[in-house]
């Protein structure tokens, strides 16, 4: 039974083309989270589509980790891509901005097809995305992990010892809460920095007469943040239109910049960034290097 | 590698102790969904109470299979118990109306410690929920899946030939819907009946004007249901206390058994009943000893 094993499966020959590849991205961000649905992977795409809007076009790369229910191609709006394959390995399909994305989905013959995999060929998936696409150079790579602390993100997390950090994502209900604790006692485990919390899906504001109703309860991200002594990056609240966005593959930043919700992003954004500068700052040799 | 094992490494013994307590109850039913936070959980535990509520108490037990982020304790205000351990196995953990209740949460030393394990771990720890829990005689056990189509469903749904059939809960969005049709997909090819889809999160009743907003879009369930010949159970409106209800531990369809939300609720298990009836009518020397 294999149950601790990271990389035993891989020969030395993949270990060295995995760096290889890995070294030529400087930055390397997961968005985690403890609980399903709690918006990870609109928050992943549009951290994807933010940095590259702001200075890193045909630079930021997203890997779709998310092996069961990829969505990351279909919130950009590219379902009917394929990776490309060349001599040098598969080619990420491009989106947006020019957002390299490398997904379950665009290896499935079909929408309705499950991958009904156990842990090791999950772990096997996950490598060669890291290894045998040919990402290129990029300044970024955000990776959307599948929720809880199982088989991708720990392969992901292993596979990455020199990520940047995590940002978690979670809504502000308690049950989320103590999923969320355990998200980031499992990236404080694997050595992983917390760069903060996001609370998603945070109030709603209706749009006939704009009384807010907190549907999933309000300040559960700043509390858990707190109590982790992890940084609290902001609240997006919820919006209808983010999820018509995502529906029809139109990152909601791009697709509304002035709403409350992508105001509330751009804000977290920045507070990523500064995180990745101050981390560039303290150790300005090994950046893209490690 | 152990790509496709299922019950290899359990020994004979375990597998007929196993088939012995299984066949003591006599329905089983799994509620799965695509997508995780589409409110699964809530559903598996409203469920359970429910038919407890109607004619089934003390007969009902709720396996909580989402072994990374355990929720149902919970939400059935039963966090701080553990499960007893006697002579014949471990006793279950007793809920509200006499619900016999297991979860990986009654085991771990505490809410923020994760559990890092790989697959075959997992299925090993299912296996062992279902063979060495003393269910004792029930009418039901829920099964509250985690989302998506690997280890831990694939193993209770292999484990478990004789389940009556799976309820498929999302969302109306339509990066839901995709993966739902995985999840009906997975269960077609497992052999185990399709109960129905349940739409969740529906529309949003602002509590001040009552104006309605569809924050996930609407539609979807439904949409998906008939575009792969599920049946429909219905739609349950998004509601802020049905949020509350779950962290405060309290069942939602006791606590505010009059709001539309419970009331769609219980259509739903209306439908599911019949469908149970309609089931041993059809083979009533097989009820129980399947």
């Amino acid at each position: 039974m294999q149950t601790t094993g990271d990389t035993q499966s891989s020969t030395l020959d993949e270990q060295t083309v995995l760096r290889t590849r890995m070294k030529k991205i400087k930055h390397k961000i997961a968005v985690i989270s403890g609980k399903g649905g709690v918006g990870k992977t609109v928050i992943a795409v549009n951290l994807a589509i933010a940095f590259a809007l702001q200075g890193h076009e045909n630079r930021v790369g997203l890997l779709d980790a998310d092996l069961h229910g990829p969505c990351v191609p279909k919130m950009l709006g590219m379902e009917d891509q394929k990776l490309r394959v060349g001599p040098i390995g598969a080619f990420p399909a491009l989106g947006p901005l020019g957002v390299k994305v490398a997904s379950m989905a665009f290896v499935l013959e079909g929408k309705e097809v499950p991958v009904v995999w156990r842990g090791p060929l999950k772990m096997r998936a996950i490598q060669q995305f890291l290894s045998e696409i040919a990402w290129g150079e990029l300044d970024f790579l955000f990776i959307d992990l599948p929720p809880g602390t199982g088989d991708e993100p720990l392969s992901v997390l292993k596979l990455l010892p020199e990520m940047d950090g995590v940002v978690i994502v979670t809504i502000p209900s308690e049950v989320s809460q103590n999923v969320v604790g355990k998200a980031i006692t499992f990236s404080r485990q694997l050595n992983v920095p917390v760069i903060g919390v996001v609370e998603n899906m945070s109030g709603f504001v209706c749009p006939d007469c704009g009384k807010e109703t907190h549907i999933f309860r309000t300040g559960g991200g700043e509390k858990v943040a707190q109590e982790s002594s992890v940084p609290f990056l902001g609240s997006i609240p919820l919006d209808p239109r983010v999820c018509e966005a995502s529906d029809l593959g139109h990152p909601f930043i791009m697709e509304n910049p002035d709403s409350p919700a992508s105001k509330a992003f751009m804000e977290i954004v920045e507070k990523i960034k500064t995180y990745i500068q101050e981390k560039e700052n303290m150790s300005p040799n090994e950046t893209g290097d490690k």
